[in-house]
């Protein structure tokens, strides 16, 4: 047996358990539960249930605060300067939000800089609720650095990932999650360890070339996307989520994965604007579907069978995993038994379907 | 001789004299002027003075409305619909960013969709303004479609330019201006005509098949920039451009250059936020500068004689532009003599430095 499907309900409860263990309780823990089982339930396995253990371990360090209150330190009413003073990210982006929209329905905008963050998780889960509130939504963070700017050969940037979530009718929330290099280092990484190559344009050698070795891209850097534009993007975010916030620039924020005594730093930009304060929201929703449909329904490239809107593929995957469950894979399974086991949950929780 | 070297102020002057013939004259003129030849100044010579037979003509021809007052039509403090009502794009752009930065100063954010626009010239323009004010600033417009989405094989989606300006002290502002799609479609229309070969990745053949031929890509599509993701950003660049605004989508607006009977129909959304309400400013750009040193000074890829940050290059040639004059092709200026003939203006005004 190589995979089993889980109820999404039940990688939550499993969640839950084992956070109440390390002293995360409360509404608080009930969404970050969402926001990680959201991650497998939208097809991207790399944000989901595998990280529960470096969460629940970060917290039982104390390297991250989860009885931290956000503040806000600077308000000028519509634009806002948040400490997260070290809390959980998902829990400081839900709070930032929530003031962010309570704003934007009396003034049209707000947009807030966070400082003192640790990892959100994925932006979609922060700018998806949002939208279905009626918002425009964006999210940001900077993040370890593993990126050269165009022309370096360095890594400076981080993966700078960027979400932006626009609500429609037909399509739910059209919501673009991106990090701003080419792909993931985790691929680069993986391949490394199959022994592959990997596609020239994803990342430079310790010269600063192009190569498709895994080995030496490891040594050097990988590429932000889209070339200098999306190099351009990536500084952008990188300006905005520490030189704005006061948190620390990407190659000094502290690791998610390997550093349990510093603090991230991580710095986070967010902002809503409430649609229906100059025009109908559902007269914006039927005008998105509009498009969206124009898009959907134009001829095809050769060889396409489908030409898909940003996070339709995800939104398809969630329907999907509520449906029919979501499939881990078997060692993900027993790390998360060997999990329940350290932490004194019972594994008879994981009941696959 | 090939090429005539001007001084910046001369094409200014040039431009204010040809507009004053066809009525546009005063504050709003200069403005004009001033966005046109900065990109000469800037490099960016396709956007600029040879645009100027175009711009008069629509005047001219009573396509555009030199007299349209903008008016905010729907209004919730920090975020406002605008009605160009088919004025020049320029002046509704500075009008328009004018208000947002009068609202940020009081709330910390602004921002604005605004329909029935005409080409707003250079984003750049608009948003190094509202730098130079200590603003973020952000500008983007639609545009006539040329840009097929990821996996379609028709031109959908506008070249849906961007600009982005970040206040920084040593670097002046940091400017992102960029179109949405791999490279200007004149780019390929000039290679078919040189008989030249253009890169796999600009662009799709009529079934949507990536193609080195220009003449192909002439019948197909151009492609985005950076695959899926700059796909993803043209389309939210598209909805708040024309689902936010009420303007048309990209398909529908009407040519700049061929069509002088129907007003554009484009739409813009636009947008600062204070720095100065959350913390100094003179931090910000201090730390903004920290950034953007470090990537200056990093270690550069074999080959690479400096690694640039965006708008630099641009901000080189405007300092270039001002010591030693703007180079015309002599093809350019028999234009402008041209033109100058045909509008009743002495063509003596074009004195070369």
């Amino acid at each position: 047996m190589n995979s089993m499907r889980f109820k999404p309900e039940t990688l939550r409860k499993f969640t839950v358990e084992i956070l109440d263990k390390v002293g995360y309780r409360g509404e608080e823990a009930k969404i970050f539960a969402d926001s990680l089982i959201m991650a497998n339930e939208s097809g991207v396995d790399s944000h989901g249930i595998t990280r529960l253990r470096t969460y629940a371990e970060r917290i039982r360090h104390g390297v991250v605060d989860i009885h931290a209150e956000p503040e806000i330190v600077n308000d000028a009413d519509t634009f806002i300067m948040v400490d997260s003073r070290n809390g959980m990210g998902v829990a400081t982006c839900r709070w930032t939000i929530d003031r962010c929209i309570e704003r934007a329905k009396k003034h049209g905008s707000c947009f807030a800089a966070v400082r003192n963050g640790n990892h959100f998780g994925t932006g979609a889960f922060h700018t998806m609720y949002g939208a279905e509130q009626g918002m425009l939504t964006i999210a940001m963070s900077n993040s370890s650095a593993c990126v050269a700017p165009t022309g370096g050969r360095t890594a400076i940037l981080g993966t700078n990932p960027m979400s932006i979530a626009i609500p429609s009718e037909k399509y739910g929330a059209m919501i673009l999650d991106m990090a701003t290099c080419t792909v993931a280092q985790g691929k680069v990484i993986l391949a490394n360890k199959e022994g592959k190559k990997i596609p020239f344009g994803w990342a430079i050698d310790e010269k600063g070339n192009p190569t498709d070795d895994p080995a030496a891209a490891l040594k050097g850097a990988m590429l932000p996307f889209g070339g200098p534009k999306g190099y351009g993007i990536s500084l952008i975010i990188e300006i905005l989520c520490s030189a704005l916030t006061g948190a620390y620039m990407s190659p000094d924020t502290k690791s998610f994965w390997r550093d349990f005594e510093n603090p991230q730093g991580l710095g986070f930009f967010m902002g809503v604007l409430d649609i229906s304060k100059i025009l109908p929201l559902d007269e914006f929703k039927k005008r998105t579907d509009e498009i969206l449909d124009r898009i959907k329904n134009s001829p095809k490239a050769e060889g396409v069978s489908e030409i898909f809107i940003p996070g339709e593929i995800e939104q398809r995957n969630r329907k999907l995993a509520n449906e029919s469950g979501i499939e881990l894979g078997s060692n993900v399974y027993s790390e998360l038994v060997a999990l329940a086991n350290e932490y004194g949950v019972s594994a008879d929780i994981l009941k696959p379907m």
